[in-house]
């Protein structure tokens, strides 16, 4: 192990990498083990996996656009919105990238366009041409598919949603009683990023069980309140619900929840466990409110509106993550250009409550503090942290963290020696941590406010992590340039963290540990099992090369074991039942 | 008197009449007497007012498109606006009026539309052409800009809001107490719809104190808590803000809210008195709550967003009336094309708190119960009375009215003799008048059911009204195609109510009594003094005609004044101050 080194990687470098539109999503998705899910109407699943069904119409072209042959122009389509559409926008209108739209396209001109795309640009872009990552001449057709105006997607209501929902299992053909004899509190739901499924291992024997066919880059599981259901929602806008019970359990339930698309949630407040499910859209801007048995879309809610400082209409605010309320049955939506916190209240769905929190533009993702009273989430591109109070339905704060970009995931609660309870995250844009204290009651000078601040490995990081029993906090740096950090981990001790000293912290070689010969595999996203005695890694490499999971004794951090598959196709997300349930973290 | 002959005209007119957009509005607006407001900022409120400013792009010519010039694609928008967009939407979507889309219009052809505009329709579309209200050269105009792509609308957000808005008088330099001798209480606010104008008129001496001018066609006149404040709003979007203490009563604030509009409104809830004015708009689809001191606009909300039933996105959804809650300290914003009543929380504005109450599509105007406790709103081309108890915030009931196009502006509350507590209606398509229930703890079985229906003089029909303190209820039918229907109203009495026969009524010839030689006056909207003895009415007739107003004594049903002035150009709604300001109807 490294003990540390204080990296100093420019801020600007982070931002840019936000704009891997691959990875900077506010919480990445899960996976779980075992066979390809050869069962529920294979068919219709890949047509709903299928990036071109992302039908936009040809806009008429003007005498002085570029030609695209129809078979470019869809090319162009489905490469902006795999690689572009995240940070751009589908109607390119700009958020964490910036705007596309053709006065600003054609001012810029074919040229630049095209030098832009292969060589990236210091303030974030990706060099998609010169990393090999598009061809030449697909750089050649999105610098004119750029040039173009955006396709005008289409709208996705009710009966898009109802045409594509399947209730594979009729609730009365499941199992009255878990029928397998998994260890469910403990197992892991993976997502396997680039082949559209998930895996759930055994988070005891580390074994695949099984692995589930489901939407594209799988961004989040999420557990029903019983710890009965799992619900996955693909880029695409594919909600799988998987039923934990059968006994090879598999999906029961799928819809298609909107075209682009990143979070899901479940009801948890008490009397409604396990009755809805929820899923936000980047595209249409909206969300559906679903029976949580079925997954039938119930409620549609537009977020289209205006920007809660400037007030100006936007005509595609996105909906980022959504969690739900242990205090009120309320879902909390987070509204990413509009930066507003919607608490919909879900008691009644025909007289719909909602209360629009004013926050900060960018939302993004998010989690609650150690109490569960408040939540936390990233305004990303303003370097914020929005602090709500579920209980009251109230903005508590708006912290600036002092850093560039945060991207905490879900956090990390801990009871820091000196501040006391504190809430972190880590940035995506430099190598800072930041700690916000979280305990109005029993240390309110500190409450809502950056306690400390001390560097991890490096820029780039996605995740933090910690657990109730854990002594620890781990602290990725993904999409760090150097491979050596961006395959390692920090570590800090919770007990040796002072006021005045910045932490030394411990450097993991997980990567090194994945004893992985080809390619460049990144770390990504700690999670504990279900005891918080050991944690897990991600070890990530390209769709074509060996990919691992790293195991890590949490007491001594010594590598425990290394899970490789030939199924484990690019891992990212990893969801342990219950801590996911149970908003452990 | 004519003593009453019931008329069967078809229901197919009434929703015809509807199409008259000059008229078919919730809920018409005031009027004010005095001089031409000459002092504030004459040449601001000319720019506010001219049509012409709703400012939208001319969209590119395709080749197969008619040739209009600029001038005459412009003089089409200005008529489509007035004309046209009331009934069938900015973006022609359909609404009472059919959808005007190209993939419609194109397919009908130039020659089937000329005709259309030239001889309307049996369905409701006027005969703008063969009556002369649009000549040969604007028809064919019109027919080809039909077969145009509509222009997109600009956005109105904070910023073109803030442009517009000017506080004419600021707050410090106003009166702190009444400084002129009017009876305040009485006075009446009476549009002068197409001067662009309210007059304030002295209910007790019919003097025409002052004229003040406003945005066209003011719509509605809503006052402050207080009772010093008064607020208009022209379908232009132009809200006037009147303070009533001046010397001379003119405008304080003044502010463009929309680009087209019809609801304005203040917060009344205890605490809440004057701080904050609303005012809904067609286009943009939005509300603005503003400070209901000098009109800074605080808040925009987009109601773009799904219609209630089928749960598609729609584009254009209009917010028709406005009314504050008694209950609590919110709005009731009527949401016409996604059948939605919100539920407008104005406590915490950074917090804001909306109930979304699914109703039924097509809202339009209406009213509060005896004990503005429960809202009744018409969903009109449904036929159907929309209930909400405002003080649980949920959805009482749905009742089909059995009648066509009810429009009951704000309706009309009276014990009847059998059936106890009444909301009645009248209605645009027939010349039914419907009662409902609305008293669930005394007659709970009558509560939200149709308990009569008996007919009045005609279809047509926009406003019924009566008194607590009188006996009448009075029905116009302003629209009816018979002009001595159009020029009288009904007159029934209250005591005399039975369950099992249908009430006599007696007819005023109120337009006789007018002694008005040339045109075609209509009466239009009943409205009483501050004692209820009295009830006014407007005999509205051309612009270049003269109009009056009629006073009639409830007690004797005789003929008290009527009131004429060259100043009274189109008389339309009138407002009795403390009838507006406390929801007396």
């Amino acid at each position: 192990m490294i003990t540390r080194a204080k990296t100093a990687k420019s801020s600007l470098w982070g931002s840019a990498a936000l704009v891997l539109g691959l990875i900077a999503s506010p919480a990445i998705a899960e996976d779980k083990p075992a066979t390809h899910a050869d069962k529920p109407d294979a068919s219709y699943q890949a047509s709903m996996t299928t990036l071109g069904a992302l039908d936009m119409e040809i806009p008429g072209l003007k005498p002085e656009d570029p030609i695209l042959t129809p078979e470019q122009f869809s090319e162009g389509k489905t490469i902006y919105f795999e690689r572009c559409a995240g940070c751009h926008g589908v109607l390119r209108k700009g958020a964490t990238g910036k705007p596309l739209t053709t006065d600003i396209t054609r001012e810029r001109g074919y040229d630049a366009l095209n030098a832009f795309i292969t060589y990236g640009s210091p303030a974030g872009m990706p060099n998609w041409g010169s990393s090999g990552q598009l061809t030449e001449a697909q750089v050649d057709v999105m610098a004119k598919y750029l040039l173009l105006e955006p396709p005008t997607p289409p709208e996705w209501g009710m009966k898009d949603m109802k045409e594509s929902w399947k209730v594979l299992v009729e609730p009365d053909k499941r199992p009255t009683a878990q029928e397998n004899d998994w260890d469910l509190e403990n197992l892991m739901s993976v997502t396997l990023r680039d082949s559209g499924e998930v895996a759930l291992i055994d988070g005891n024997s580390y074994e695949i069980r099984r692995i589930i066919k489901t939407g594209y880059a799988v961004h989040i599981s999420r557990m029903s309140k019983s710890g009965r259901y799992l619900f996955v929602i693909g880029r695409d806008g594919v909600v799988n619900m998987i039923d934990l019970w059968m006994k090879e359990p598999d999906s029961v339930a799928v819809i298609r929840a909107g075209l682009e698309a990143r979070s899901v949630e479940t009801s948890k407040f008490e009397g409604f466990e396990d009755k809805y499910a929820i899923a936000g859209s980047y595209w249409p801007p909206q969300y559906v409110i679903m029976d949580g048995n079925t997954l039938e879309p119930l409620k549609i809610v537009s977020t289209r509106g205006n920007i809660y400082d400037d007030q100006e209409y936007h005509p595609e605010p996105r909906v980022a993550s959504i969690l739900a309320s242990h205090y009120k049955p309320e879902f909390i939506v987070n509204v990413k250009e509009t930066g507003k916190i919607l608490m919909v209240d879900y008691s009644d769905l025909k007289n719909l409550k909602t209360t629009e929190i004013e926050a900060e533009r960018f939302l993004h993702d998010g989690g609650l503090d150690s109490t569960h009273r408040y939540f936390m989430v990233a305004a990303n591109a303003r370097n914020k942290i929005a602090v709500v109070d579920t209980k009251e339905g109230k903005l508590t704060a708006v912290v600036d963290t002092g850093g560039a970009t945060p991207h905490p995931g879900r956090g990390a609660n801990f009871t820091h020696p000196v501040f006391g309870p504190v809430w972190a995250t880590s940035h995506l844009g430099d190598e800072s941590v930041a700690l916000i204290g979280t305990d109005p009651e029993g240390h309110p000078d500190n409450a809502w406010k950056i306690v400390d601040t001390f560097n991890a490995l490096g820029g780039g990081s996605l995740f933090i992590k910690t657990h109730p029993k854990s002594n620890h906090v781990y602290v990725d740096a993904t999409l760090n340039p150097e491979a050596e950090i961006s395959a390692s981990v920090a570590v800090f001790n919770i007990d040796g963290m002072k006021a005045d000293a910045d932490p030394e912290f411990k450097t993991l070689p997980i990567g090194e540990w994945a004893g992985i010969a080809d390619g460049q595999p990144r770390v990504v996203q700690p999670e504990f099992n279900k005891d918080g005695t050991e944690v897990w890694f991600s070890v990530w490499n390209a769709k074509d090369k060996e990919s691992a999971i790293v195991v890590v004794d949490d007491k001594t951090l010594e590598l425990k074991t290394v899970i490789k598959d030939k199924r484990l196709i690019t891992p990212t997300g990893k969801f342990n039942v219950t801590n996911t349930r149970d908003d452990v973290y």
